[in-house]
């Protein structure tokens, strides 16, 4: 298995379904580093388009690295060690294509629906076993439509017993994992 | 199905198994209302022993109920309503108890192994279709030994495809909700 994991902080929406570039969230790190390393995921992309905010990722990411960090919770650091702060999906892609020698599946993630029949879970799991893939996530309102339709498969959204689907993508990302390679009591 | 969720500040261990009061997390209250909303928990207990933490949660609460947070956000609203803050767990057993009139089986989750045999998650979603169910998740390093004695059951530790299990409260939360209630594809 190599799935990695990319947290995209533009271009997703705000609200009004205009494309934005979201603030990095700490949080978001932590719990999505935690969560990969978990469930054996390979890397963790952090996406931002602007220098300052890669660059407060990537002293996050030392800080828990670094001997004051480590020392306190090594924990954080074993999950934190998963982590590249990259410009862009395609530089995401990129890195992965040359770890692999070639391209990943890139599969999107997606709270509302869209055209196109979603792969499942288990089937992308079966598939992600055989291949290097890469598992998108959005911040913010969610990934735009462009950035959907450029990758190869996308999940279903993720559904609990209601209509409301406003996971945070902590959650959603920590949902999608288990649903992929949980010890299922199924 | 009523089941409710509560997180517990205190009393829960630190790294050095310590037992302390954590402080609230903001993203904790947040996140783990939009799961319990999304899979139609019934009501969300935070539970502090410390009256300020405890005025902070309800703060925190006011202002997405409040007129300019529901207007901002009306999912935020949704998922906080929720809410409720008490002093302990047995406040919250107190409070369910009135409102089902019988005590709800109180079910205690943790990270590590402990003695006696587990409920599955199915087991547990199928007993808290027939009766009033609380879960139980602790903040820091997890609820006393003394705490989960005091529960009716308890649920298996979340198990990735490592050795490794230190997922953040939030992202167990989600990962529990779901295996109880999420749409599986079997």
């Amino acid at each position: 298995m190599s799935l990695c994991v990319a947290l995209v902080h533009h271009p997703v929406y705000d609200k009004h379904k205009k494309v934005v570039a979201t603030a990095l969230t700490n949080l978001d790190l932590h719990d999505i580093a935690r969560s990969s390393r978990t469930y054996g995921v390979e890397r963790f992309f952090i996406v931002h388009p602007v220098a300052a905010q890669r660059e407060l990722a990537a002293r996050i990411a030392a800080h828990w690295q670094g001997g004051e960090g480590a020392e306190k919770n090594d924990f954080r650091r074993q999950a934190i060690e998963l982590l590249q702060v990259v410009p862009d999906l395609a530089a995401a892609v990129a890195a992965l294509t040359a770890t692999h020698g070639r391209p990943p599946l890139v599969c999107a993630t997606a709270a509302r629906e869209s055209a196109g029949t979603p792969v499942t879970f288990r089937g992308f799991a079966a598939t992600a076993r055989e291949r290097p893939a890469l598992l998108v996530l959005g911040t913010g309102w969610g990934l735009t439509e462009e950035v959907l339709a450029g990758c190869d498969v996308r999940l279903p959204p993720i559904r609990g017993v209601s209509d409301y689907n406003h996971l945070s993508v902590r959650s959603a990302c920590a949902i999608i994992l288990d649903r992929l390679y949980g010890d299922r009591e199924d």
